[in-house]
Protein backbone atom coordinates (compact mmCIF):
# COMPACT_ATOMS: atom_id res chain seq x y z
CA UNK A 1 0.00 0.00 0.00
CA UNK A 2 1.43 3.38 -1.29
CA UNK A 3 2.44 5.19 2.11
CA UNK A 4 1.70 9.12 0.45
CA UNK A 5 -1.98 8.83 1.29
CA UNK A 6 -2.91 11.82 2.84
CA UNK A 7 -6.33 13.77 4.28
CA UNK A 8 -6.45 17.65 4.58
CA UNK A 9 -9.49 19.42 5.57
CA UNK A 10 -10.59 22.91 5.62
CA UNK A 11 -12.60 24.20 8.46
CA UNK A 12 -14.60 27.67 9.63
CA UNK A 13 -17.39 29.24 9.57
CA UNK A 14 -19.30 29.53 6.39
CA UNK A 15 -18.66 32.06 3.69
CA UNK A 16 -14.59 31.90 4.92
CA UNK A 17 -13.49 30.64 1.54
CA UNK A 18 -13.32 26.78 2.16
CA UNK A 19 -14.96 26.21 -1.30
CA UNK A 20 -12.91 27.97 -3.15
CA UNK A 21 -9.33 26.85 -1.43
CA UNK A 22 -10.05 23.32 -1.70
CA UNK A 23 -10.24 23.38 -5.64
CA UNK A 24 -7.00 26.13 -5.93
CA UNK A 25 -5.09 23.51 -3.46
CA UNK A 26 -6.18 20.17 -5.38
CA UNK A 27 -5.30 22.30 -8.60
CA UNK A 28 -1.97 23.58 -7.41
CA UNK A 29 -1.19 20.04 -6.13
CA UNK A 30 -2.13 18.14 -9.31
CA UNK A 31 -0.22 20.92 -11.43
CA UNK A 32 3.33 19.05 -9.33
CA UNK A 33 1.92 15.69 -10.40
CA UNK A 34 0.09 15.23 -6.92
CA UNK A 35 -3.16 12.84 -7.44
CA UNK A 36 -5.64 14.31 -5.83
CA UNK A 37 -9.10 14.01 -4.81
CA UNK A 38 -11.82 16.61 -3.04
CA UNK A 39 -14.72 15.85 -1.52
CA UNK A 40 -17.00 17.67 1.03
CA UNK A 41 -18.97 16.85 4.06
CA UNK A 42 -22.16 16.49 4.93
CA UNK A 43 -23.30 14.14 1.90
CA UNK A 44 -19.90 13.12 0.43
CA UNK A 45 -19.70 10.06 -1.71
CA UNK A 46 -22.44 7.76 -2.93
CA UNK A 47 -25.84 7.78 -1.64
CA UNK A 48 -24.39 10.76 0.91
CA UNK A 49 -26.84 13.05 -0.81
CA UNK A 50 -29.90 11.45 1.09
CA UNK A 51 -27.69 12.44 4.37
CA UNK A 52 -26.66 15.65 3.46
CA UNK A 53 -31.22 16.29 2.61
CA UNK A 54 -31.39 15.35 6.24
CA UNK A 55 -29.12 17.34 7.91
CA UNK A 56 -29.29 20.83 5.97
CA UNK A 57 -32.87 20.88 3.94
CA UNK A 58 -36.30 21.04 5.31
CA UNK A 59 -35.66 18.79 8.48
CA UNK A 60 -32.59 20.06 9.45
CA UNK A 61 -34.24 22.13 12.55
CA UNK A 62 -36.02 19.25 14.20
CA UNK A 63 -32.94 17.31 15.25
CA UNK A 64 -31.26 18.16 18.75
CA UNK A 65 -27.77 18.69 19.21
CA UNK A 66 -26.77 15.01 19.72
CA UNK A 67 -29.29 13.32 17.62
CA UNK A 68 -27.29 16.09 14.68
CA UNK A 69 -24.16 14.86 15.92
CA UNK A 70 -25.13 10.97 15.44
CA UNK A 71 -26.39 11.93 11.74
CA UNK A 72 -23.19 13.85 11.01
CA UNK A 73 -20.96 10.87 12.08
CA UNK A 74 -23.25 8.66 10.27
CA UNK A 75 -22.74 10.59 6.87
CA UNK A 76 -18.78 10.80 8.13
CA UNK A 77 -18.50 7.29 8.71
CA UNK A 78 -20.30 6.06 5.21
CA UNK A 79 -18.07 8.89 3.25
CA UNK A 80 -14.86 7.43 5.11
CA UNK A 81 -15.82 4.06 3.62
CA UNK A 82 -16.85 4.76 0.64
CA UNK A 83 -14.53 7.46 -0.77
CA UNK A 84 -11.78 8.83 1.73
CA UNK A 85 -9.97 5.89 2.71
CA UNK A 86 -9.95 4.03 -0.41
CA UNK A 87 -8.53 7.14 -2.01
CA UNK A 88 -5.84 7.54 0.79
CA UNK A 89 -5.08 3.75 0.66
CA UNK A 90 -4.58 4.53 -3.02
CA UNK A 91 -1.99 7.12 -2.25
CA UNK A 92 -3.99 10.05 -3.00
CA UNK A 93 -4.50 12.97 -1.44
CA UNK A 94 -7.23 13.60 -0.23
CA UNK A 95 -8.98 17.51 0.48
CA UNK A 96 -12.12 17.90 2.20
CA UNK A 97 -14.35 20.67 2.76
CA UNK A 98 -15.59 20.47 6.34
CA UNK A 99 -15.11 17.40 8.13
CA UNK A 100 -15.08 15.91 12.41
CA UNK A 101 -13.78 19.58 13.77
CA UNK A 102 -17.26 21.14 11.95
CA UNK A 103 -18.86 18.66 14.44
CA UNK A 104 -16.95 19.32 17.33
CA UNK A 105 -17.42 23.17 16.78
CA UNK A 106 -21.56 22.94 16.08
CA UNK A 107 -22.66 20.15 17.79
CA UNK A 108 -20.17 20.85 20.54
CA UNK A 109 -21.20 24.13 20.82
CA UNK A 110 -23.78 23.95 23.83
CA UNK A 111 -21.52 23.08 26.58
CA UNK A 112 -18.39 21.11 27.54
CA UNK A 113 -20.53 18.00 28.04
CA UNK A 114 -21.58 18.28 24.52
CA UNK A 115 -18.21 18.60 23.19
CA UNK A 116 -16.74 15.82 25.42
CA UNK A 117 -19.50 13.52 23.98
CA UNK A 118 -18.84 14.88 20.05
CA UNK A 119 -15.20 13.59 20.41
CA UNK A 120 -16.17 10.42 21.81
CA UNK A 121 -18.38 9.49 19.47
CA UNK A 122 -15.74 10.88 17.22
CA UNK A 123 -12.99 8.24 18.92
CA UNK A 124 -15.68 5.38 18.99
CA UNK A 125 -17.22 5.45 15.21
CA UNK A 126 -14.94 7.39 13.28
CA UNK A 127 -10.65 7.54 14.78
CA UNK A 128 -9.65 8.67 11.48
CA UNK A 129 -8.06 12.26 12.03
CA UNK A 130 -6.84 14.67 9.27
CA UNK A 131 -3.08 14.83 8.74
CA UNK A 132 -3.60 18.63 8.09
CA UNK A 133 -6.45 21.27 8.97
CA UNK A 134 -6.70 24.86 7.70
CA UNK A 135 -8.56 27.04 10.08
CA UNK A 136 -9.40 29.71 7.11
CA UNK A 137 -10.33 32.45 9.69
CA UNK A 138 -12.28 35.61 8.48
CA UNK A 139 -14.25 38.26 10.87
CA UNK A 140 -17.56 37.79 11.06
CA UNK A 141 -18.97 40.59 8.97
CA UNK A 142 -17.36 39.76 5.83
CA UNK A 143 -18.84 35.98 6.54
CA UNK A 144 -22.11 37.53 6.70
CA UNK A 145 -21.81 39.58 3.90
CA UNK A 146 -20.49 36.77 1.51
CA UNK A 147 -23.02 34.08 2.39
CA UNK A 148 -25.86 37.17 1.98
CA UNK A 149 -24.52 37.65 -1.44
CA UNK A 150 -25.11 33.56 -1.93
CA UNK A 151 -28.07 33.07 -3.73
CA UNK A 152 -29.98 29.61 -2.18
CA UNK A 153 -26.85 28.85 -0.83
CA UNK A 154 -26.52 26.46 2.17
CA UNK A 155 -26.92 28.82 4.55
CA UNK A 156 -28.55 27.01 7.04
CA UNK A 157 -25.48 25.50 8.80
CA UNK A 158 -24.54 29.11 10.25
CA UNK A 159 -27.94 30.88 10.77
CA UNK A 160 -27.07 31.14 14.20
CA UNK A 161 -26.69 34.93 13.91
CA UNK A 162 -25.24 35.84 16.94
CA UNK A 163 -23.20 33.03 17.97
CA UNK A 164 -21.28 33.62 14.76
CA UNK A 165 -18.05 35.10 16.51
CA UNK A 166 -18.19 32.64 19.28
CA UNK A 167 -18.58 29.78 16.06
CA UNK A 168 -15.48 31.72 15.00
CA UNK A 169 -13.81 31.54 17.89
CA UNK A 170 -14.61 27.57 18.63
CA UNK A 171 -12.84 26.95 15.11
CA UNK A 172 -10.04 29.29 16.45
CA UNK A 173 -9.49 27.76 19.58
CA UNK A 174 -9.26 24.47 17.57
CA UNK A 175 -5.16 25.09 17.43
CA UNK A 176 -5.39 24.93 20.72
CA UNK A 177 -6.55 21.31 20.65
CA UNK A 178 -5.16 20.13 18.25
CA UNK A 179 -1.78 21.93 17.48
CA UNK A 180 0.11 18.94 15.38
CA UNK A 181 -2.18 19.64 12.55
CA UNK A 182 -4.33 22.62 13.24
CA UNK A 183 -3.23 25.77 11.05
CA UNK A 184 -4.99 29.05 11.69
CA UNK A 185 -5.03 30.64 7.74
CA UNK A 186 -6.73 34.53 7.61
CA UNK A 187 -9.07 34.28 5.11
CA UNK A 188 -9.64 37.92 4.34
CA UNK A 189 -6.51 38.37 1.77
CA UNK A 190 -6.27 37.74 -1.78
CA UNK A 191 -7.57 34.21 -2.86
CA UNK A 192 -4.39 33.22 -4.68
CA UNK A 193 -2.28 34.58 -1.79
CA UNK A 194 -4.22 32.01 0.73
CA UNK A 195 -3.71 29.83 -1.85
CA UNK A 196 0.06 29.98 -1.91
CA UNK A 197 0.18 29.32 1.83
CA UNK A 198 -2.37 26.46 1.77
CA UNK A 199 -0.12 24.63 -1.13
CA UNK A 200 3.14 25.57 1.08
CA UNK A 201 1.90 24.35 3.92
CA UNK A 202 0.35 21.14 2.46
CA UNK A 203 3.99 20.34 0.91
CA UNK A 204 5.46 20.02 4.26
CA UNK A 205 3.32 16.75 5.02
CA UNK A 206 3.07 15.26 1.88
CA UNK A 207 6.58 14.83 1.09
CA UNK B 1 -42.88 14.48 37.69
CA UNK B 2 -44.93 10.80 37.97
CA UNK B 3 -42.86 8.25 39.14
CA UNK B 4 -45.11 5.72 37.13
CA UNK B 5 -43.96 6.40 33.73
CA UNK B 6 -42.05 3.29 32.44
CA UNK B 7 -40.48 1.82 29.19
CA UNK B 8 -41.51 -1.63 27.81
CA UNK B 9 -40.27 -2.68 24.49
CA UNK B 10 -41.18 -6.14 22.40
CA UNK B 11 -37.92 -7.75 20.61
CA UNK B 12 -37.18 -10.54 18.23
CA UNK B 13 -36.96 -11.58 14.69
CA UNK B 14 -39.76 -10.17 11.93
CA UNK B 15 -42.52 -12.27 12.12
CA UNK B 16 -42.47 -13.21 16.02
CA UNK B 17 -45.72 -11.36 16.30
CA UNK B 18 -44.17 -8.18 18.22
CA UNK B 19 -46.88 -5.23 16.73
CA UNK B 20 -49.96 -7.45 17.56
CA UNK B 21 -48.40 -8.18 20.74
CA UNK B 22 -47.82 -4.05 21.57
CA UNK B 23 -51.47 -3.36 20.47
CA UNK B 24 -52.80 -6.17 22.66
CA UNK B 25 -50.88 -5.19 25.74
CA UNK B 26 -51.98 -1.81 25.52
CA UNK B 27 -55.55 -2.47 25.20
CA UNK B 28 -55.14 -4.98 27.75
CA UNK B 29 -53.25 -2.59 30.32
CA UNK B 30 -55.32 0.93 28.94
CA UNK B 31 -58.88 -1.58 29.82
CA UNK B 32 -57.02 -1.32 33.74
CA UNK B 33 -56.81 2.07 33.56
CA UNK B 34 -52.95 2.65 32.68
CA UNK B 35 -52.24 5.47 30.43
CA UNK B 36 -50.14 3.86 27.45
CA UNK B 37 -48.34 5.00 24.08
CA UNK B 38 -47.55 2.69 21.78
CA UNK B 39 -44.46 3.58 19.69
CA UNK B 40 -42.10 1.77 17.18
CA UNK B 41 -38.32 1.79 16.14
CA UNK B 42 -37.29 2.87 13.67
CA UNK B 43 -38.92 5.75 12.59
CA UNK B 44 -41.66 6.58 15.89
CA UNK B 45 -42.22 10.44 16.57
CA UNK B 46 -42.19 13.27 14.21
CA UNK B 47 -39.86 13.22 11.52
CA UNK B 48 -38.92 9.99 12.35
CA UNK B 49 -40.27 8.76 8.73
CA UNK B 50 -37.44 10.46 7.09
CA UNK B 51 -34.81 8.47 9.25
CA UNK B 52 -37.13 5.12 8.57
CA UNK B 53 -36.90 5.31 4.83
CA UNK B 54 -32.95 5.62 5.39
CA UNK B 55 -33.11 2.68 7.09
CA UNK B 56 -35.56 0.41 5.27
CA UNK B 57 -36.26 1.98 2.23
CA UNK B 58 -33.80 1.54 -1.41
CA UNK B 59 -30.98 3.01 0.32
CA UNK B 60 -30.63 0.71 3.54
CA UNK B 61 -28.32 -1.60 1.75
CA UNK B 62 -25.58 1.01 0.97
CA UNK B 63 -24.85 1.44 4.83
CA UNK B 64 -22.24 -0.25 6.62
CA UNK B 65 -23.17 -2.15 9.96
CA UNK B 66 -21.58 1.23 11.39
CA UNK B 67 -23.41 3.90 9.47
CA UNK B 68 -26.46 1.67 10.31
CA UNK B 69 -25.61 1.22 14.04
CA UNK B 70 -25.55 5.05 14.05
CA UNK B 71 -28.19 5.75 11.91
CA UNK B 72 -30.47 3.96 14.39
CA UNK B 73 -29.22 5.44 17.13
CA UNK B 74 -29.86 8.80 15.79
CA UNK B 75 -32.88 7.92 14.57
CA UNK B 76 -33.48 6.49 18.59
CA UNK B 77 -31.79 9.83 20.25
CA UNK B 78 -34.78 11.53 17.86
CA UNK B 79 -37.49 9.73 19.39
CA UNK B 80 -36.97 9.42 22.92
CA UNK B 81 -36.25 13.22 23.19
CA UNK B 82 -39.50 13.97 21.25
CA UNK B 83 -42.12 11.15 21.73
CA UNK B 84 -40.62 8.70 24.67
CA UNK B 85 -39.41 10.38 27.51
CA UNK B 86 -41.91 13.42 27.74
CA UNK B 87 -44.47 10.54 28.08
CA UNK B 88 -42.62 8.81 30.80
CA UNK B 89 -42.34 11.75 32.48
CA UNK B 90 -45.87 12.26 32.22
CA UNK B 91 -46.78 8.81 34.02
CA UNK B 92 -47.65 7.62 30.79
CA UNK B 93 -46.89 3.73 30.20
CA UNK B 94 -44.92 3.54 26.65
CA UNK B 95 -44.92 0.27 24.84
CA UNK B 96 -42.35 0.15 22.33
CA UNK B 97 -41.99 -2.27 19.08
CA UNK B 98 -38.17 -2.81 19.13
CA UNK B 99 -35.49 -0.42 20.75
CA UNK B 100 -31.69 -0.62 21.45
CA UNK B 101 -31.49 -4.46 21.61
CA UNK B 102 -32.33 -4.77 17.87
CA UNK B 103 -29.57 -2.47 17.58
CA UNK B 104 -27.15 -4.94 19.61
CA UNK B 105 -28.65 -7.66 17.37
CA UNK B 106 -28.45 -6.95 13.89
CA UNK B 107 -25.90 -4.40 13.89
CA UNK B 108 -23.62 -5.78 16.53
CA UNK B 109 -23.92 -9.38 14.49
CA UNK B 110 -20.67 -9.79 12.64
CA UNK B 111 -18.38 -9.71 15.76
CA UNK B 112 -17.54 -9.18 19.31
CA UNK B 113 -16.00 -6.09 18.22
CA UNK B 114 -19.20 -4.61 16.18
CA UNK B 115 -21.58 -5.56 19.24
CA UNK B 116 -18.82 -3.97 21.85
CA UNK B 117 -19.44 -0.63 19.75
CA UNK B 118 -22.92 -0.79 19.46
CA UNK B 119 -23.06 -1.01 23.44
CA UNK B 120 -20.81 1.84 23.84
CA UNK B 121 -22.54 4.20 21.68
CA UNK B 122 -25.79 2.96 23.78
CA UNK B 123 -24.02 4.39 26.68
CA UNK B 124 -22.68 7.40 25.06
CA UNK B 125 -26.06 8.87 23.04
CA UNK B 126 -28.90 7.22 24.66
CA UNK B 127 -28.48 5.94 28.20
CA UNK B 128 -31.88 5.29 28.84
CA UNK B 129 -32.65 1.26 29.44
CA UNK B 130 -36.20 -0.14 29.45
CA UNK B 131 -37.48 -1.20 32.80
CA UNK B 132 -38.97 -4.41 31.13
CA UNK B 133 -38.37 -6.20 27.64
CA UNK B 134 -40.34 -8.82 26.16
CA UNK B 135 -38.12 -11.34 23.74
CA UNK B 136 -40.80 -13.02 21.90
CA UNK B 137 -39.02 -16.26 20.51
CA UNK B 138 -40.59 -18.44 17.61
CA UNK B 139 -38.90 -20.67 15.37
CA UNK B 140 -37.52 -19.56 12.05
CA UNK B 141 -39.33 -21.85 9.75
CA UNK B 142 -42.52 -20.05 11.52
CA UNK B 143 -41.08 -16.57 11.34
CA UNK B 144 -40.26 -17.01 7.31
CA UNK B 145 -43.62 -18.59 6.84
CA UNK B 146 -45.27 -15.02 8.31
CA UNK B 147 -42.98 -12.60 6.76
CA UNK B 148 -43.90 -14.42 3.78
CA UNK B 149 -47.92 -14.05 3.81
CA UNK B 150 -47.37 -10.62 4.27
CA UNK B 151 -47.59 -8.64 1.47
CA UNK B 152 -44.63 -5.23 0.79
CA UNK B 153 -44.12 -5.52 4.20
CA UNK B 154 -41.07 -4.57 5.55
CA UNK B 155 -38.93 -7.69 5.00
CA UNK B 156 -35.79 -5.79 4.95
CA UNK B 157 -34.54 -5.89 8.41
CA UNK B 158 -34.56 -9.47 8.60
CA UNK B 159 -33.96 -10.64 5.17
CA UNK B 160 -30.90 -12.26 5.74
CA UNK B 161 -31.74 -16.00 4.82
CA UNK B 162 -29.47 -18.34 7.08
CA UNK B 163 -28.27 -15.93 9.45
CA UNK B 164 -31.81 -16.02 10.62
CA UNK B 165 -31.26 -18.44 13.14
CA UNK B 166 -28.02 -16.70 14.48
CA UNK B 167 -29.80 -13.60 14.80
CA UNK B 168 -33.31 -15.54 16.97
CA UNK B 169 -30.15 -17.15 19.84
CA UNK B 170 -28.98 -13.67 19.73
CA UNK B 171 -32.00 -12.50 20.96
CA UNK B 172 -32.36 -14.87 23.43
CA UNK B 173 -28.96 -14.07 24.71
CA UNK B 174 -30.31 -11.24 25.68
CA UNK B 175 -31.83 -12.91 28.85
CA UNK B 176 -28.12 -13.64 29.54
CA UNK B 177 -26.97 -10.17 29.11
CA UNK B 178 -29.74 -7.60 30.60
CA UNK B 179 -31.41 -10.96 33.12
CA UNK B 180 -33.05 -7.93 35.07
CA UNK B 181 -35.64 -6.79 32.40
CA UNK B 182 -35.90 -9.19 29.88
CA UNK B 183 -38.22 -11.77 29.60
CA UNK B 184 -38.28 -14.32 26.96
CA UNK B 185 -41.87 -15.71 25.63
CA UNK B 186 -43.00 -17.99 23.67
CA UNK B 187 -44.58 -16.79 20.51
CA UNK B 188 -45.81 -20.18 19.08
CA UNK B 189 -48.92 -19.73 20.69
CA UNK B 190 -52.20 -18.13 20.60
CA UNK B 191 -51.87 -14.36 20.27
CA UNK B 192 -54.30 -14.38 23.69
CA UNK B 193 -52.06 -16.61 25.30
CA UNK B 194 -48.96 -14.40 24.48
CA UNK B 195 -51.18 -11.37 25.72
CA UNK B 196 -52.16 -12.81 28.92
CA UNK B 197 -48.70 -13.26 29.59
CA UNK B 198 -47.26 -10.13 28.76
CA UNK B 199 -49.49 -8.66 30.66
CA UNK B 200 -49.29 -10.37 33.96
CA UNK B 201 -45.48 -9.58 33.61
CA UNK B 202 -45.92 -5.97 33.24
CA UNK B 203 -48.34 -5.36 35.81
CA UNK B 204 -45.53 -6.47 38.05
CA UNK B 205 -42.88 -3.50 37.11
CA UNK B 206 -46.13 -0.94 37.00
CA UNK B 207 -47.48 -1.63 40.19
Amino acid sequence: MPDNGRLITLEGIDGAGKSLQTRLLAENLRDLGHLVVTTFEPGGGQQGGLLRDLLTGDAASHWSPATEALLFTAARRHHLDGLVLPAIAEGKIVICDRFADSTRVYQGFDSETARHRVDQLHTLMIGTDPDLTFIIDIPVKLALERVARRSGGDARLDTFGSRLEDLRQGFLQLQQSFPHRCRVVNGDRESSEIASDLLAMSLEVIS
